[in-house]
């Protein structure tokens, strides 16, 4: 299975934030936005791996700046790194108000995909090859990351978690 | 301001799955979910402190078994604890199958709201009452939950967070 | 088949009302509200006879107060009584004003279901088991409604209509 | 206030069923269809009064043939007669198979709408006026109905309600 | 196979305008308009050759004055012409405000549509009978529009298009 | 006012076809795919002229290729010239199996859009800056696809569209 560069499964998704998507201060809904992130980052999962892909899991997630009805939903995808059949995607997630030529930043968020073959059952995924400073960067987090998840989830024990020290030490 | 018991909160809300919400799999999508999940968080949320209040943050969230087209989704959204003008809302996802009456777990997750005034500013909530033992159990460990968040969002160093240590001495 | 307590299909389902569901008022469509309220007895009836269910019919149905953009619609779900293949499932419709305290009532409204075998054909159901006072006159009167539905939709005669006489006698 | 034609406000609505509007037996749901005829009978009535209308009432309704996936719904509404402020609609609701060139009964049902004036308050609405037979009917029926449905909702009496035993002796 | 008058298959559409459906003037988008154009025209098409139908091109449209919200959208199909195995349809959409009684062109297109076999392959379609001088004046326009279609498409060379010539020559 | 660079504006959007996008053959309804493309095309005309715009007109576009349920949509939108107060989009729309990496023309299309000033007044738009051989082309095309508009809609006489005459001698 020849591995991948994250450039070639990066994924780009403008969505318009309408009347329906918006809460009672004319705001977009923290559900309405999960939404279009799990679409957006399942295309970059899928595009990866070349195989159909679920959700397993989403990071903790904060939402900074609220996005305005008839603003533009900028989200950015990226794979950081694959562990056997799952893939970890960073997604970048961006307000943009066309009119005043302002883009504010919403939230940055990490999920992870499982890819599964035609039984339903997972399958193995290429290795992601990193080029730049910053997807290096997202590439040795996601190991720590991961470790946090699998605590969260009550499959591994904290004094078993060697890399999320890394981040107490930080 | 009265402090109001968990029970005056408490949300119950049933979904239908619905070929729209589904993937190629025929179960329900991630993002689909954590759209229900944002509006019956907040409807309790909104219900202890009578006010109206946008979603903060979404704590790691793992999808445990897939909720099947045609099935149901059952949410149950309970208040654990207030923090000044912020309350966390603990939701236990199920899926169910009325024709087998089947019930399976999908998952739990944590959402951070806060509540606003009719400027749009920040406005204090009312303490929670707890009464059972499970309240007060997920009440002591929202403090824990909470530094957690605040280091994810860099908010807090990691040494600072006296509580998250019981995390990893569990 | 084990004839069943009312309060095992007991449904509640809340859903925010949304921009795209009101009329020129700001209130919420009657159309909108039957689709929730369709959904809501389904579930009920699946859920009290473990089969799959169609919409019969609808009793009915009187509109007194208008709900809100922003405001919650609050549905009761209960069986009332079981005819055979069809169930008859009483709904209490209410709205809601998270921030000011306040629910007033939408409507109550009677619909039927019958249940379907793999076949499509219809299906025996559970006897539905009454336990307090109120439950005994829904169970009472199901039979009258049964009556005035059959007459409306010309499967019965007026004189035929034993019970519904009741109703003018009231 | 010129009194109006049946004809001049007479809708004629063409509704195509997909996925997300059917059943697990690929039928549409009851609720969906309540939803089209809701917005159908509502532009029937503001186009007879030429002021926004809102739902009142929804008649017994009762479900004949399902309507299948694919298929369209075909949906007629009349008005029937007015009181006061308010207007009956009829409308009759058939499914239509393009390639068979089948069309079937789905149902029949009367919906009643009231006019409101630029202060949310009920207004006068035109008399209707009939000119073929089956309108004659309809518009003699109504008196029957609305009697029926003061009873229903409980303001009247059922010893009152001297065209509602028309009914009873047909 | 039976050659059918134009007004066989004419549809006539209603829709509501919703706040979903517009753009921050409140007016209704031009690609919603064209989703509900495309099953207007579907309907006609398939009601026209009863078989399934796909859209195979939709012919340049301006669009005159917008739908407000809250407004009517009122569209007309009628098919032209029949080309072997496609269809093209005429739509004429207006809006309209029922409360001021006031009805105004928003645009007027032409689609066609291919009619398919059960292995998704062309089938021949029905000839269109025209009975009225609007239907013949649209039906002889009809192959100089093809014709325009073939060019645009690259699938005709200008100076072959006969027909279109008249167009210039107008 | 500046004029800008062709990429300055440049948009990429992905959508994933679910099944409510679909007609009876499992692929894309073309009104669902034209409402995206209207949707695409005005974020990238609101992003030349950083002001609102409106839809003025669609050009003739033909459907190449079925884009089946499960494929995503992958939009791409360039702005190919200025006309005072609008601005000419292309659009290149592709379908693409992630499954199969393999990806397929679905259409090619221009649309026309007026910014507006806060008095919905038309407001005049920065001149496109060309910088590659593709987009000098569209940038030379755009006058006479504009000539091809007015004359379509009534507004210029084929005798005086100059440079049309150049498409009949292509």
């Amino acid at each position: 299975m020849r591995a991948k560069r994250v450039s070639e499964s990066l994924n780009v998704m403008n969505e318009l934030v309408l009347p329906n998507d918006t809460n009672t201060f004319g705001n977009l809904m923290g559900g309405r936005l999960m939404y279009w992130m799990d679409i957006a980052a399942a295309y970059c999962a899928s595009k990866h791996c070349n195989a159909p892909v679920v959700t397993a899991s989403v990071d903790n997630i904060s939402f900074k700046n609220p996005i305005k009805l008839g603003h533009y939903v900028h989200i950015e995808a990226y794979v950081t790194r694959a562990f056997n059949s799952s893939m970890e995607i960073y997604l970048r997630v961006r307000g943009e108000d066309t009119l005043h030529q302002f883009t504010y930043d919403s939230n940055e968020a990490y999920l992870t995909f499982v890819a599964l073959d035609p039984n339903d059952k997972p399958r193995s995924v290429p290795e992601v090859i990193v080029e730049t400073e910053e997807e290096q960067k997202r590439y040795d987090g996601a190991l720590r990351r991961r470790q946090l998840r699998l605590i969260l989830a009550g499959k591994m024990k904290p004094n078993e978690a060697t890399e999320l020290k890394a981040l107490f030490a930080e």
